[in-house]
């Protein structure tokens, strides 16, 4: 293993290379947002903060960088810019940004992408300015990750020319929706649509909730789903309806419409097809989650790292110094492999940012290319919010009593950040997709899996895709085919051994998973029992999947980068975080015989010399985000720990008027 | 591996068998503790939620059950009915139980242990009604973990026969003080004392803080620490002292006092034993912390299974009714082992108590015990904190969006208990010092590393102690006997083998701990280079030492369980704590030659088993712990859910009027 010591970098080189395509966004949001309206506060009751995220809004709403990444004025929506939007502003605000993803990205979204002209005339510019605050009613009590189950019905009655939306039962009421608690005027009501005395399946309809006046309009139900853990800000809320009677106009009409005699048509002829087609409007919410989920685990380990750069505790055996914290080897372990993760995702979402936005800007059209971008938002959605709960936890525990208390921010970002493994869909039932859409490439073996209903299992919510190698690949051969044949004798640091492990991984657990799953198509077998016994597996495989995907933009995205002394920085890190990776999973490489004992304890003790080597360059790690102080917020961050310990010294320092001696 | 289904259990006489020793004091918590005081809350503002743990300190106070745990009245004080006390609080209020804890353990236990007769007849009754709320003023802003290096002087004035309480810089002012922030009249305040021109180390001193009026008194400056996190029912605060004086008798002087001339007696003279011998008072409060823990551990799986035994989620393939989340095998795997690690605990919790109350009534008086203990509190503390917070985390992830409402309980669970893991001694340093305590062992090894200054970062808080075989011996021994040659010819779910496999774990982690510290007594090397390449072992041989302590606690608690069948049950929850830690650090015994890969991959098979053989009986598994559901308050769990799946499926077995058919 190597150990040439890093060069110094410069913060702004290193933020230049993270910042990547966007960075003129990224600069415009730091440069625009500011004051009290951009950096995180506390103990506000919850009707203050929700009046706060309002102006914040309309802050956002009159800066027209959501108009920009929308096709109002025509030309070409900037799709990039408007996630790196979101991004940036949860940096300083996750109420914020929750309620901007509801509002233009989920219920703007929806609109947008299900609706049809007369809908995008009518509503979208009152949207994008705020002035139409809407709520995207899809979830209820009763399903949330099985959306194809929903239980409210729209009935069209002919006779009038209307639907009926219906709450049959309390599980059937809309739950936890955001702007529905008190803001919202409008909802794109999610429903089974009932015509002719048939179902078509779901499909959404604009229907008023509140009038001007803030008041429930008739037959609706609101309630307010009163406080969180965190995200306090967004008024989520339940509606429930009673045979509320809305225009055959209401209708958004793009993938199904009805006639004025009842007649249902639709360009999919596929119930299921079709389903999946309208739920393609979640990808950008998920990558938005995912992008929400990095930023705010950058803060959390922005204060951690900049404190334990300062703090003090215990000196030194044989001297009256104390060591700074993050010289102690335990927590550099805690804080710089997860830094080191929070890089490689930076670089996965900025490729899946670039992807989204090929996509939608129609640079890429290839049907292949969508759905390999439903799999990679769907996996790194989950892995990255997961991330982001385990760090933000693991630096508020490194930042002690400091940590736990509201002015240093750390138990907002815990607690705002706590829902995403389970919201925009939750994690298990995410990974569960990634994985299906792994197994196409095995449906041979099975046969077809849809037929049996298993697969409904394995993934509820898209009907399938192929999952391909990443734009990387040429490299990632190339490193590969580099590496010298026998493993023991590789250094630990080559990349091409980093890749081919983390390849065979995934194909050997993938196959397992193939070979337990073709259990269900013997006779008489009882497919739920297969698939269940075998649920560990499929979460695996979807793991190990995202892992080497993230592995690979980071691999690829340090080719990319020109300066040296940044590309030297970052392979470190991504050493770091590929060792820690395999470290954390050696005992699945020493059960299948990947790694020998010896060569497992040696990725131990190169983690540790890792953490040695990069802790010099922590500090400049976490400045690279380039977050302002301003919206870090955190005292302990940004001067008063530092202050106290120049205090302590010289205090230390001073002779007393009448010196002391230890009895 | 065996398969016998396990016999229905009565769920009062599985609590029977885990209410143990003090079960008395648990029923009359229960009978007594009840209606608006005893339930959880959510949305008080900080100054309501203050006076309403006020009005809780009352009621307790009232109940007369904490004075029957002192020695006020003359007799032997219940010493285990109070930690009980605690541990039965912390089922409905984790403000409450810090609160009464700072209150009586820690500043009544700082009067009762470090002061004299005249400290406890003067002010231990009105301690114990209330009436002098108190803080035990110890942590500083600067020095959390480091009680040794507090820079709070306390200075003797023979002139006037006063103490000089002071504090140098901003650093030094006490901090995190709970009742300093409003209720507060006196504080314990830990100080170097200072006379004659000679520092004795680390005191303790009654400073009056706030007259009757709620006023500061002269020089003492004070602040609240504002919002927490959590626990926003205690009113923690800073005290900075700006040359107070307190006449001497202020002096908790049973280890150390000050004549009128200002000589300095101690009936113990080395300085460092007096320091550790007067931080003994923490053990209890560690103990209590880990008792508290596992009272909120036990009410959020409470609501995760429950939860789980009645929501459903997606629809069997080939069937119309949806699965139970709880009979997924993933949800299992989340909830199941963290269930049977919290029964593990409980046992070693139940130990604990025990000894702690043998040794505070003199039942047991030999100094070996109280060494052991002092570990026991230390490591169990570490452990149970990290298991609360990592288990009320995968609970609220299991519920869901419901699981993030404040409603359902889990938000608060999470957030007051997270601070555990870093107060009443920082689990990383609590590790440390047990790890310095297994290594006194090996002391002729590598000579007196106190002598070299490196122990005070193996463990800064303790002198040293010696820990020895659990009390549970001649069982384990006994049933490590009776285990095969072979290990992979062994059962897996044979307990002689389990019990084999953590002794040689701990035995093989320790000595190779030993090697590596042994050369910092090498000519010239640097200790702490040495200590901190090491410090992951350092806490590995902790973390793997409280592993068997608690296995070996869970063995002897099921040893002495009279009823059959709960025995049987116990077996088998058992089988999931031990197969589950196995499993999670399996990569050790990989790496050790101490399983094969297949027996590895077995480990993991029968991880999956047990869950599904313990699924039957999860809900009798947390009803065990008898919590009222009253305490408990999450609507999910006490019956909304319930009754929201009954209405769903009513509805759906209820034709439609019009029968609706899919298009």
């Amino acid at each position: 293993m190597s150990s040439r010591p890093l060069p110094t970098v410069a913060t702004d080189a290193l933020r230049h290379v993270l910042d990547g395509r966007w960075g003129a966004a990224r600069d415009a949001a730091r440069a625009e947002f500011g004051g009290a309206l951009a950096g995180p506060v506390y103990e506000l009751d919850r009707e203050a903060y929700r009046d706060r995220v309002n102006e914040q809004m309309r802050m956002i709403a009159s800066s027209g960088r959501v108009h920009e990444t929308s096709n109002i004025a025509g030309g070409t929506p900037d799709v990039g810019a408007g996630v790196t939007l979101f991004e940036m502003v949860s940096h300083f605000d996750l109420s914020l940004t929750v309620k901007a993803g509801v509002q233009w990205g989920l219920f703007g979204g929806a609109v947008q992408a299900l609706g049809t002209e007369r809908h995008h005339e009518r509503y979208m510019k009152a949207i994008l300015d705020f002035d139409l605050p809407g709520c995207f009613a899809m979830t209820e009590t009763g399903h949330g990750s099985d959306v194809q189950s929903l239980g409210t019905t729209a009935t069209y009655d002919a006779a009038t020319g209307e639907f009926v939306v219906h709450t049959p039962h309390e599980g059937a009421r809309k739950d936890y929706i955001g702007n529905a608690g008190r803001d919202g005027r409008m909802a794109a009501v999610f429903a089974q649509l009932i015509t002719e005395g048939r179902s078509h399946g779901v499909h959404a309809l604009l229907v008023p909730i509140r009038d001007e006046a803030g008041n429930p309009c008739k037959g609706v139900t609101l309630e307010d789903c009163g406080p969180k853990a965190g995200l306090n800000g967004v008024d989520n809320g339940r509606i429930t309806f009673d045979q509320v009677r809305v225009p055959r106009e209401a209708l958004l009409d793009r993938y199904g419409s009805v006639a004025a005699d009842g007649t249902y048509t639709s360009p999919i002829e596929n119930q299921t097809r079709r389903f999946f087609t309208m739920l393609g409007t979640l990808i950008r919410g998920r990558i938005s989650v995912a992008g929400s989920a990095g930023s705010a685990t950058k803060n959390a380990l922005a204060i951690a790292v900049r404190y334990g750069d300062v703090r003090r505790q215990f000196a030194k055996p044989g001297a009256d110094d104390e060591v700074v914290l993050l010289d102690y080897l335990v927590h550099q372990r805690r804080l710089l492999p997860a830094l080191a993760t929070t890089y490689a995702l930076h670089f996965a979402q900025g490729r899946m940012v670039e992807a989204l936005h090929d996509i939608a800007t129609g640079a890429v059209t290839d049907d292949h290319s969508q759905r390999e971008l439903e799999a990679r938002a769907a996996g790194i959605k989950a892995v990255a919010t997961w991330h982001a709960t385990h760090t933000i936890q693991t630096c508020r525990e490194a930042c002690g009593g400091a940590g736990y208390l509201a002015e240093n921010v750390l138990p907002q970002l815990k607690a705002d950040t706590d829902v995403f493994t389970t919201f925009e869909g939750d994690n298990t039932v995410l990974l569960q997709l990634v994985a299906k859409g792994l197994l196409t490439d095995y449906r041979d073996q099975f046969g077809d899996l849809d037929t049996l209903g298993m697969m409904r299992f394995v993934a509820g919510q898209v009907a399938s895709y192929v999952v391909e190698r990443t734009a990387a690949r040429s490299l990632v051969e190339r490193l590969i085919a580099a590496t010298p044949g026998r493993d023991d004798d590789t250094d630990v640091l080559d990349r091409g051994w980093h890749l081919k492990l983390f390849e065979g991984r995934e194909q050997h657990v993938l196959e397992g998973l193939a070979r337990r799953l073709r259990r269900a198509t013997a006779p008489g077998a009882d497919a739920f029992a297969v698939f269940n016994s075998a649920q560990d597996h499929v979460l695996r495989a979807a793991r190990v999947h995202v892992d080497r995907v993230v592995l690979e933009a980071f691999v690829a995205g340090i080719d990319e980068c020109a300066d040296p002394a940044v590309a030297e920085l970052l392979e470190r890190v991504c050493d770091l975080y590929v060792l820690a990776n395999i470290e954390a999973d050696r005992a699945w490489f020493l059960e299948h015989g990947r790694m020998s004992a010896a060569r497992s304890k040696a990725v131990v003790a190169a983690v540790n010399q890792l953490c040695g080597e990069l802790r010099p360059h922590a500090v400049t790690l976490v400045d690279g985000f380039g977050i302002p102080d301003e919206w870090l917020g955190a005292p302990i961050a940004i001067g008063a720990e530092a202050r106290r310990q120049r205090a302590a010294q010289e205090h230390d320092a001073t002779p007393a008027t009448e010196p002391v001696a230890p009895a």
